[in-house]
């Protein structure tokens, strides 16, 4: 059997697509891509090290070169750091090296180790996604922990920003089958959410009794 | 009955005490401090808003002017903001309009509406704790699931920064009776560990059935 993995895809809804934003104000001048680069420490890092079994989307919503959505896969990604202004160094370095002449109109193509650009926007993102069971993260829906299917198999995880989403991308979401799930009794930063998602899906990729 | 308190203590071994770090470096300049600010964050703010019943305390064991200790009041604070850049700006501008010579040598100090500074170190945390059952956030001890504990009264966890806690924190600790909890199978970023921790709480403070 495949080893299963795990997908968080974080919809900006104004997050910009293009590199013309200051490091020194990123909430003011990149449409809060601050936000979804934290959601990128938070899904990806651990302890001194990747996680491997992971892959994270960004889907860039704003700005003049929207759609775009950036990949980052923790099986091959290198230099990942944890604060936010190495990220955001990081993300501009790729949407500057990613010209949209040598870009296809769709799917991803890798600009730096484990990090890779598509100009297809969430469709893209959906055509990669495979046989992924896909939820919403949101206030609605059954609670994450009554979930029997994490740590099964291959699964992904829609994720917001501080907006939330819009009626386009949950009808989007709805028509791939995607159901809501919530990870508890208060809404929370994006970033968190993926955080207690992670740590639903490790308790349940170990045997019972080791945690009990 | 009093509303119960949640305290999160976050020991910088090495994060500056003193105002000379730069914000475009971080993670070089200033001994690490990204990894609290990023700690403050996940304690005391969610979607829109900001924990009222949350105080988070960074233990500043580096540079020239350590010991020092800042407290968050989730109650009396304005103004946090969720960027990390954001937040070490605040940071910079309390630890410089706290001059030494002002400060009394223990104690806290109200800096900012909602942050106040002390010279005391750790001992100035645990006297200001009251009768809050500690917990050390590490790998060791049960799983912070198995705790009946939480919800029901004040509780205050102390957490290690990127480098876990030094034997003298840790004697200190269990001089106090902390009892290490952890979180999980993995071992994770300390602003992960806080933001399951204080799902866990926020799951014990609602009625069982809401949450079903």
């Amino acid at each position: 059997m495949a080893p299963s993995m795990r997908r968080f895809v974080v919809i900006g809804q104004q997050a910009t697509a293009s590199d013309d934003f200051f490091l020194d104000d990123l909430p003011g001048s990149s449409g809060r891509l601050d936000v979804l680069l934290r959601c990128v420490r938070a899904a990806l890092l651990v302890s001194h090290g990747l996680r491997r079994d992971v892959v994270v989307y960004l889907v860039l919503l704003g700005g003049r070169q929207a759609p775009r959505v950036l990949r980052f896969d923790g099986a091959l990604a290198k230099f990942v750091r944890p604060d936010e202004r190495s990220l955001a160094t990081l993300v501009k370095k790729v949407l500057a090296a990613a010209g949209d002449a040598s870009t296809p109109a769709h799917g991803f193509v890798e600009v730096k180790a484990g990090i890779a650009i598509s100009r297809g926007g969430l469709a893209d993102v959906i055509a990669d996604l495979g046989r992924a069971t896909a939820y919403i993260l949101d206030e609605s829906g059954p609670d994450v922990r009554d979930s029997k299917e994490l740590g099964c198999d291959d699964i992904a995880f829609f994720v917001g920003d501080h907006r939330g989403f819009d009626d386009a991308t949950r009808a989007r979401l709805a028509a791939i089958g995607a159901r809501s799930i919530r990870v508890g009794p208060v809404s929370l930063h994006a970033e968190d959410a993926i955080a207690i998602v992670s740590n639903e899906i490790d308790r349940s990729a170990v045997p019972r009794a080791s945690h009990a």
